[in-house]
């Protein structure tokens, strides 16, 4: 090696050690010394270079622990070969592809869209901390198929004292979605070819029954939720419904059609209930209503949920709950399956809930919704033509606004920068409509009463 | 509110305000103060309980901060009404399940084990640790469903690099594992039903492919890698196959072969190749050898690759790269698709690769990888008797025992609590075998040369 190839420099602000590994290290990348060559001994390179020994050898340490450089025992030091392919210089036809258009709105009621201020990060941070520690370095491996048995431990504690729900961690799975967990159930249900679903509801979850070429079925919502007499009209032995919060209408499921409900599914083996309580943390009023799964007596329930609301959407992180009777077939069926969730996300998730930090999280971020929910409903109380439904609990309410198009009011508020949801968007069949309806989500937005004031004024909605 | 409710004790290591804390918060969750009661003023409390206004101070702030009470400005604090439901107090018909029962071994020779002592845990802490920031409070929400670009960025470099694939960010898929990335390639071929893959090889690819209804095809495997003589004899379009590291035999795919299977893909507009790169990073002997992709000038294969050997297997990151001509039907049929990657963890990897700390890994763990082989390698040459392929590549080996029974040889070494992985598992169809098979996985294992003697012990094979 030609050691006039390195010249340090004192008075950089880069420490000595690191110039000279870099220097090194470029040097055997650009093949200026060659493979098997023998690097100066430490004392000698230390002379030449007028630094001192410790300098060289945590270069050369940094080098071979990189693997650029190979050790033997009183010998020295030596190039290695490097494995990595020579950096292939093609002059790459470059295809132009658009830049994706994200349209940036003045105002945003997505009600998919959280409050992301008042996220716990520095507690976070300390469990991500913990969790990537070389303690935990089984981790790394393969995990439990079902998720980690942590995780569903926490997970059972906290449905049982905040929803009711009574499970064993042995019973829940845990997932990346519900676009993962879903192809799931169906393939527990594997004889079955029509699966009810609410109308207005989930489109994503017909798209994804159509994809695994199953037929969905939907049965019409009103104000008490789902028409329970509707469904036992039908030869179908399964229903997926969002009973806590109905989507989208925010319909609380009546206490009357949640015991028909309950009885239609005990009146045959072969029907169960799947149970999406996807946003139930948050509600406003009235008192809260334990799940479905909870008052359940005869195993019909399968209880899904996310940390989509309570934590947030990029986690994914989400679960079901199976029923005792749907177990031996889960455990027959998914034997060769592997965990979409990373572990160590799981432990995070897992000792964030066993400190009591997830519930403190929920407690504050009810504060934080519940003041959002009043500021929405009171700035719309100034506009006697626009009336509110849905708005006990979850992240969203409706409105409606009756003789109007929804389409134009639609154009109109998205031409003036503000983003609204047509309930049409949810529907699962065509249906004609004579009022306009629209999502309002709150979760996301700040300056809720001027949103609605500006929304109200480009829709030419008289305020009082 | 009663204040001889709350006793303090001084001397106790729990700070003061904490007490008062929890015992204002247990009062409020047992009814002993009621909602909408007022709280005594800081000043009143602090002379009666002979403590200072910080105290209470600190108290009440946390109280209020998690939603206990509320505040009216100079009025005071009030019991707020709490949402959680009462913890419901039923006793539980708890059902047994039997604990699943984890073998234990001596030795694992698991070729999906990687090594878990070299990973650089203290940088991918700084990475977590930096992206779980309030700067980055947007990516709370669900992102790019294709993956975060900046992670596809680096994707992008890494495989032009050291694999010599060429793309763009755009035309990369982020996803959690083959299982989750396999299906979305399923749908892409959406009017073809027969897949070709190669025999033996992954039985959870003929798996997947089955769930969907579709049929898997074997071809067989020899030295050369999969016979592509024999695709040519189908009426398939689409192939599946594992060219850098064969899967399980190791073979790599021959010059010939590959030139003649890109000439297959080529022949017409609906054919396909599916290149699995599952462990490519890692080569022991001969040059590296770039991708098939590299190598093809018709838009003709689609490359896979995971982070689970070159990071872990608990991350769950996997990706495909498409050709251009698939990208149209791709943006067609994903438009509703949202990613099941966590956006953080995308960004911890993103951070960590553009930071070059990646390709330092790659580089420790070459040589970690590369000395275990060498052991294994030399370990096995004291038995003639035992023949070894496969060994160029990756983190498993395999070796031929001549006349002898596979499952017996398996059996043994069980029982001895050795794990070894028989060949016949990997089979897609069933065929009648000669000599027994196994994968010695080595990336998991510590002390090799002693389990290869202690294998070889078990099963009375000579050593010279």
């Amino acid at each position: 090696m030609d050691m006039l190839l390195f010249s340090l420099d004192k008075t950089s602000g880069t420490p000595l050690y690191e110039q000279l590994y870099n220097g090194i290290k470029d040097a055997i990348i650009q093949q200026k010394i060659k493979v098997a060559e023998k690097l100066p001994s430490k004392r000698k390179l230390a002379d030449f270079l007028n630094i001192s020994q410790t300098t060289i050898e945590l270069a050369y340490a940094q080098l071979l622990a990189e693997g650029y450089i190979s050790s033997k025992a009183r010998v020295g030091y030596f190039v290695e070969a490097l494995d990595e392919l020579p950096y292939i210089e093609i002059a790459t036809p470059k295809t132009h592809f658009k830049p994706s258009f994200i349209p940036s709105y003045r105002y945003d009621f997505n009600p998919s869209f959280i409050d992301t201020a008042n996220f716990p990060f520095s507690t976070w941070r300390k469990y991500a901390r913990d969790s990537y520690d070389e303690a935990n370095a089984h981790l790394l491996l393969a995990g439990d198929a079902q998720g980690e048995y942590a995780l569903r431990t926490e997970i059972a504690d906290y449905l049982y004292q905040s929803r009711g729900v009574q499970c064993q961690p042995e019973q829940i799975v845990i997932g990346s979605g519900t676009e993962q967990l879903l192809p799931m159930l169906i393939r527990l249900f594997n004889h079955y070819t029509v699966f009810a679903l609410e109308h207005p509801g989930y489109p994503s979850v017909a798209r994804i029954l159509r994809q695994h070429n199953r037929t969905p079925l939907p049965i019409k919502v009103d104000e008490e939720g789902i028409q329970v007499q509707a469904l036992e009209q039908t030869n179908t032995d399964v229903v997926y419904l969002t009973p806590s919060h109905q989507f989208p209408t925010g319909a609380v499921l009546s206490a009357t059609r949640r015991t028909q409900l309950l009885n239609w599914a005990a009146a045959s083996p072969s029907r169960f209930i799947i149970e999406d309580d996807y946003d139930s943390e948050f509600r406003y009023t009235g008192k809260p209503i334990p799940a479905l799964q909870a008052l359940d007596a005869n195993d019909k329930v399968i209880y899904m949920s996310t940390f989509t609301k309570s934590l947030m959407p990029s986690l994914r992180v989400a679960y079901f709950v199976l029923p005792l009777s749907l177990m031996t077939t889960y455990n027959k069926l998914f034997t060769y399956y592997s965990s979409t969730v990373p572990r160590f996300d799981q432990h995070i998730v897992a000792n964030f809930m066993r400190d009591g930090h997830f519930a403190k999280h929920l407690n504050r971020m009810r504060k934080v919704y519940r003041k959002k929910h009043n500021e929405l409903i009171e700035a719309l109380q100034h506009y006697p033509d626009v009336s509110i439904s849905g708005s006990q609990a979850g992240m969203h309410i409706v409105i409606t606004i009756a003789h109007q198009s929804e389409q134009q009011l639609f154009e109109q508020a998205k031409k003036a920068g503000i983003a609204v949801y047509p309930m049409s968007r949810y529907a699962i069949r065509y249906e004609p409509t004579t009022a306009a309806q629209f999502l309002l989500g709150f979760g996301g937005l700040t300056s809720i009463a001027k949103a609605v004031d500006d929304l109200m004024h480009v829709w030419q909605i008289k305020k009082v």
